[in-house]
């Protein structure tokens, strides 16, 4: 249906109406995110979708088949725009490993604090409400946090050979740990609508990686 | 409006009568928080309570005066539920202090298990659903984590007197930083429908404990 109404529009205006296609889809794409980060799917009605990006209903459906399909948009966006936070995090080498994973979590909590810690994470919304979704979404949200948790675990074994954590630590285990709390973490500041959680989980963390040795 | 039904239902057949109105209310209240863990609050509607207990639902608001009441006081009874939970992991003198702490992660998990993983955390889910939830319940559900974490620091001290776990770990802010990862652990564990994020979670905070001098 979208292919129709794409090649419909490509008739008259080529340039401008596809400028104007992906104007009103990136739009969309960009409140979804921000109204799921803040409500979560269920909660999320496509009227106020399109409300938000001032786009009549009816050329919602030209852009997307379902809100099921318009979900998993969503998801895949919003994983590609965090895998280009960590990368850039991570990939940072002017600082440390250690200070890259240090620098993450500040940026996450910047992050939620440029919203007043209304919106957080839509990757761990979803999961909360698994019950409520698409079976498809499961599957697609646990790569995410694989995905996630590679990267993490590189970088904690840069800090590892760095000397910067302790020798001991399996970097396997510790990335996947600490994206299962991380979503703790960005759970509680939504309910406390603060960085408390963010920074108490983050400390605790960055103690728990310090070399034995050294204490 | 439900006191004057009391009244007048006392009238007829007393003790019958009140039992009547009692089993119905934990029935509503039980189901309710059967299905707020699996689904949360939004997702889940009044209509399908009342279904599920095989209630009217006429006779809802007899004992509720509205959703958000309803809510409030399905909060009030998990959180009563998980005390006493708490209370006996923690207070179980058969048990070391750091024995408790892994009995009730384990008595937590098994709880998800039986139900396939596909029931959370209630505090967890109406946290993650802040947005969308009555402005009454963030404090309330702050305080339930507070109490939460209380027993789980005094639980923590005990450890710590008994020279089980390190002797510099602050009790009160590993306490917060548990009940936070905690929380992770539970949505992780729903979204894979599998215990392996709790038991991650639990093996990366038991390890994260030890005494330095051990190792």
């Amino acid at each position: 249906m979208s292919t129709i109404i794409k090649i419909t529009r490509s008739r008259g205006r080529p340039a401008k109406d596809q400028a104007e296609y992906a104007e009103i889809y990136d739009r969309l794409v960009n409140d979804g995110v921000a109204l799921l980060t803040e409500k979560g799917f269920a909660s999320t009605k496509i009227d106020e979708v399109v409300k938000k990006s001032g786009v009549p209903k009816g050329s919602f459906y030209a852009y997307f088949d379902s809100k099921e399909a318009f979900g998993l948009k969503l998801i895949d966006h919003y994983a590609q725009y965090f895998v280009l936070k960590l990368d850039k995090c991570y990939g940072n080498t002017h600082r440390t490993p250690l200070e890259r994973i240090s620098d993450f979590m500040q940026e996450a909590r910047e992050g939620m604090a440029r919203f007043d810690f209304r919106r957080g994470c839509l990757v761990g919304n979803l999961g909360q409400e698994m019950a409520v979704l698409p079976g498809a979404y499961r599957q697609r949200l646990i790569d995410v946090f694989s995905e996630w948790q590679a990267k993490t675990e590189a970088c904690l074994r840069s800090a590892q050979e760095a000397g910067e954590i302790d020798r001991e630590i399996d970097c396997a285990n510790k990335a996947e740990a600490f994206w299962i709390g991380w979503e703790g973490a960005i759970l509680r500041a939504k309910l406390s609508r603060s960085a408390g959680p963010i920074d108490r989980y983050s400390k605790d963390f960055l103690d728990g990686l310090k070399p034995r040795s050294s204490i």
